[in-house]
């Protein structure tokens, strides 16, 4: 697909994500690592008007100087930005004032796609659409959120069907062999800078299953008492539960002595056969231990991958994230992408069902703090 | 006017505050405080619903029953309530819900108002418009502080004229005699409760200002450095100024060396020769403090009150709010109205500009905590 | 008593009450609201180097001239402080150093006290032994609260038998005709700034219990749900018995089915006839609503006082902490001692069976926020 | 060394650090990090006593059964345990009531150490023998933060001096090669759970300095202001920073427009040419990048470390702390010593001045929480 098309394409399913929204839930922020679904249509426009319009088009003119202020995210270098807490406490600019200024942007945008471009503006596009992409699961997630933890739990869209994966019935370990192993992008295609650094990592011989773990295997864990002894958790962990009074994934509710969650088309029953998401990393390490068995670190992941099906939750890896051999920061406020994340938090691989259509790749690294569950994060154990 | 009408008018005049904004300024909640304006239009609402329609009406029909959960406020005898700090995340039900549930009720309520009424009924809905009329300025004010705190500094409404009155020229102080004064409510008409008790109270000889301080006397305090000075401060006025790092009143902003505010028509210069507002007990406190003054109790202020003008803002009192004598709560979740919250706040006398016609009187007490500023608060001197 | 040896005999009575500690019960802190004993030593004997030997006795050398920065307490006039939080984090200046700036401030005071003094000396010297005397008290208060909240429950001295007073066994209520009372101190003696200022109130006929509350009957209350039942509390007071999960006074320990309090003796069983105490405002105003009851004000404790028996727990009354009609402020430091804790707080009434002998008056004012259990507070109700 | 004669010394030493103290230094706890030294002396004669005589020694009689209590640490497994934060809040038992339970422990211990030993029996001695170094570095840490956060400044021991380690003049950069190295503990000796797994690691080449980085180079950092540019911090560095307001190492103060920094002899100008402590991880970080350099990763440092100088500060490198492959927790309580730990911490290598006398080793693991600063924490560059 050539890139305007490209650009065209993923802007209008940005919207298409929105379709279902009431304006009130364009607004909410309920906690803070959720975003309104407003502020990411902004900050994804925004993304495009600062780094290829108002450097690369002359005599362009910024749809509000004041946006800057109200959109800018974590990039420290382009001036003040809105805490990330106060994002839900501003009505102004309205839905409609952030139609339109996606609308001028990209009129914009599509003004200069349709010439050549220099590469280095079009890699920047590049990274913008995948940055855009990246936001595209955010919004599944944190409408999830805004509608899920309402009291009167309305559905997003009651006809929704997640892309779905049979997994295998057998829950089979694939033996990967001891040796030397090649880790981080090769090719061509576009990637984020903390997947390039391609080097050498040694892995001992070890054993991966070929599917996720399932709603009834966790359940055998909540019925096992594992969120009550401290002896399957990181003593950090173990404080967050206790302190958080966590006794089972994100919007599952215990109601008349059956398990529910809620999902996409409001609170239905546990599937027992489909995967389990929505844990935090605490939760899947919890899992494992219990288990007797741990989780795979992400070059483990990365090699055993092409041996089974993926992409239906990110898999908490117990891999940190930090840096491959070589990694550089990219000047500018483009170098705040990546790089000052790489600290605690722990590695996700693979893809969720609601990533954006070709986002993922097997050598993608996504990344969260420990705690956090409002992503489709799954579990993949090994041994 | 007839119940009929004013219930009709009272309910009309809500709405109309509510026309000049925007689906999204109905949402948000930048601070406990401060409620959504759509939860002020469900709460009031529910009020008629719960205490009128369900237990007088036979056979009514509750719009939607999980909305005592949304709506109930602080009544902990009908059911659970959704949290204060909550009411901001909340995007469901929409505004387009509310405005229909106005119209459910309402309707039954009109029918009802169409008929002969059991006193005990006919009580219960003055009560309940005199607690709207109570709303109506907190969507005022509430409003002010979403819009106000955007940085994009969004007005009300540009044409907007606040019912002014005119200050006299001079700042008199009027004496009142020692002596046996009667305090509290007398009369036929409606009052709160917290007014009921009327009683003897004793008074030393007082002096009170004719005219509330205005913005040009309080920026001398401000220049004297009023706010960094302890010795006019109570310790926890104190605490309070240091922790917050409060400089000036509320919505004062300083650019380009001179002092604006936010007001329903945007930002603005500070009209100097205006009353100053939106400060705290703990600034009126100290205000007063630095002019070798006081504030008045509320019994001199209910005493003096007929010698001059009053209901531009709410003034603060050095009196607490406590009970006065034989004061009784009613049974029920109504009893929980005023006597609940009679400890470590102060007692506001007045009015404000944006008070509903006819709301107040001289007995009213209104009260809030000493740190507050959202009101339309000021100050008004005694010795 | 003359004052020289007034002095001695104050000084002497504060190390005897510190004689049962181990050096390590001088220093800790385990809540904001308790000093280290150690801190009472050196703040006390602080007052008279700074207020008298400094400024009125020429060529004084202070024992350490840093002491200013560890001992000053609330008096934001003279330099730095160590904030409060801070004082249970000090090992240093260690216990005997502080015995011995004792030592060094009493040599120096008793030489000033043995000859002729100026009155404006002579009434700081008063002003002091008062301080040190509410020091003692908390120096009680504040041993009782490190030692009972020590999961080794040690005894601060097993023989310790307070100052009983023998309660009537009959519950009377008293009755006080309406009228015009006067209220404040009166007299030659000492007073304290907040007790000046003798005015008149009206009070309306009232009833006072001729006895405090006991522990048999606080019981009742407690079996009784009260803590349970949202409707006896303030909306501030629920929140606090919630948030902090209050089920009983402090020091009462519900173990084996029965009920325990910690006192200076170790832990024993309830003694069901005595005083409950212990109590803050919020549970004292509670316990009065469930009976249908209510608390004294401050004046109606004044003028009914002369009646009853009191002096073994301080009491709650409904009153705010207020100045009296024409109260102002000393000049410099002195002038915190009182007026800037004159908001959010109650005035307790009486005296308890640690308060110092010969400390305590008709007319003494105490006071409190309304959350504090670790004085020796009782209820007293009216009617 | 017989097992015996360690012991003994191993006690003694401990005792020896304490020397110095006043009884008050004993018992106070100014952060959570920091343990009372009292807390110290229970807690390592608590496991001696919990691990090893209860057991494995019949007819053993527990000091005080409560000790259990309040000298448990991170161990669940055993009973309740005082909260850290609790711990300085506790006065008693008292010191000297604690090297009586030392005294007590001792002549048990000693008695067995006396006879032949089961082979399990002895490791776990040994361990306990290990755990008591590791406390001894935290004794002299506490010690150092108690003593330098008091305004008095006092000196642990006026002629205290470091065992030294002369760095090199030049700052020199050993290459290492490519290649598959291997890593982790191999021998007959004591190593703790965590360095077990000996595992192959493959390094691309890699430069590593030859000296740790000096108070001179790390004032540059600071003139350069290393501290308020964002762009070298990671984001949650940066807000630690600011939130923070850090602007130097621990104990650095600036006086009279020079640097000083609190030592075991009192407040003392820096010395240049000294390595710099008391540094964050993200300090540490944040200073490689402003080199332009980078923190070697652990397996770099364990392989290069036989190539330079090292043991004055504990190092920070880029790893986190995680399981070697194969890491298996052992069963029960000792198995909580490491395991529970390995998330969101950054590994630090070699050893400090302070550390204990041949306590750490080539594949000795340290970790802490990446904003910690009270260890003696330096800076080795790699790049």
């Amino acid at each position: 697909m050539d890139i305007y098309t490209r650009y065209k394409s993923l802007r209008q399913r940005t919207e298409d994500i929105c379709r279902p929204l009431a304006i009130e839930d364009y607004v909410v922020q309920p906690i803070v690592d959720v975003s309104p679904p407003k502020w990411h249509l902004g900050h994804t426009t925004w993304f495009f008007e600062t780094f290829i319009l108002t450097p690369h088009v002359q005599g362009y003119q910024p749809f509000n100087p004041d946006y800057n202020y109200v959109f800018n995210s974590y990039y420290e270098t382009i001036g003040n930005r809105v805490i990330r807490t106060d994002r839900g406490n501003l009505s102004r600019p309205t839905v409609d004032d952030i139609y339109r200024y996606r609308q001028h942007v990209d009129e914009a945008m599509l003004k200069i796609l349709s010439a050549p471009l220099e590469p280095e503006v079009s890699d920047l596009i590049v990274l913008g659409i995948h940055h855009e992409e990246q936001h595209q699961e955010l919004l599944y997630t944190d409408i999830k959120y805004i509608l899920g933890h309402n009291p009167l739990f309305p559905a997003y869209d009651v006809t929704y069907q997640p892309p779905t994966l049979k997994s295998t019935s057998t829950n089979d370990f694939i033996r990967i062999k001891e040796g030397l192993y090649e880790i981080g992008f090769k090719g061509d295609g576009f990637c984020f800078d903390n997947e390039l650094g391609r080097h050498k990592v040694y892995l001992n011989e070890f054993e991966i299953s070929n599917r996720l773990v399932s709603n009834a295997e966790y359940l055998e864990f909540i019925n096992d008492d594992g969120y009550s002894d401290f002896r399957h958790w990181h003593a950090e962990g173990w404080d967050w539960v206790r302190n958080e009074k966590i006794t089972a994934p994100l919007y599952w509710h215990f109601i008349d002595n059956s398990w529910y969650h809620y999902t996409f088309r409001g609170l239905e029953p546990i599937d027992l056969e489909a995967s389990v998401r929505h844990v935090s990393y605490f939760e899947a390490y919890a899992y494992a231990a219990w288990k007797g068995l741990r989780l795979p670190t992400e070059f483990e992941w990365e090699v055993a991958a092409p041996n089974f099906t993926w992409g239906e939750n990110w898999e908490w890896t117990e891999s940190a994230y930090l840096p491959y051999p070589g990694f550089k920061k990219a000047p500018g406020a483009i170098g705040e992408y990546n790089g000052k994340f790489m600290v605690n938090q722990k590695v996700l691989r693979g893809a969720s069902a609601i990533t954006s259509p070709g986002h993922s790749r097997l050598t993608y690294r996504n990344f969260f703090q420990t705690n956090l569950r409002w992503q489709f994060t799954g579990i993949r154990l090994a041994k």
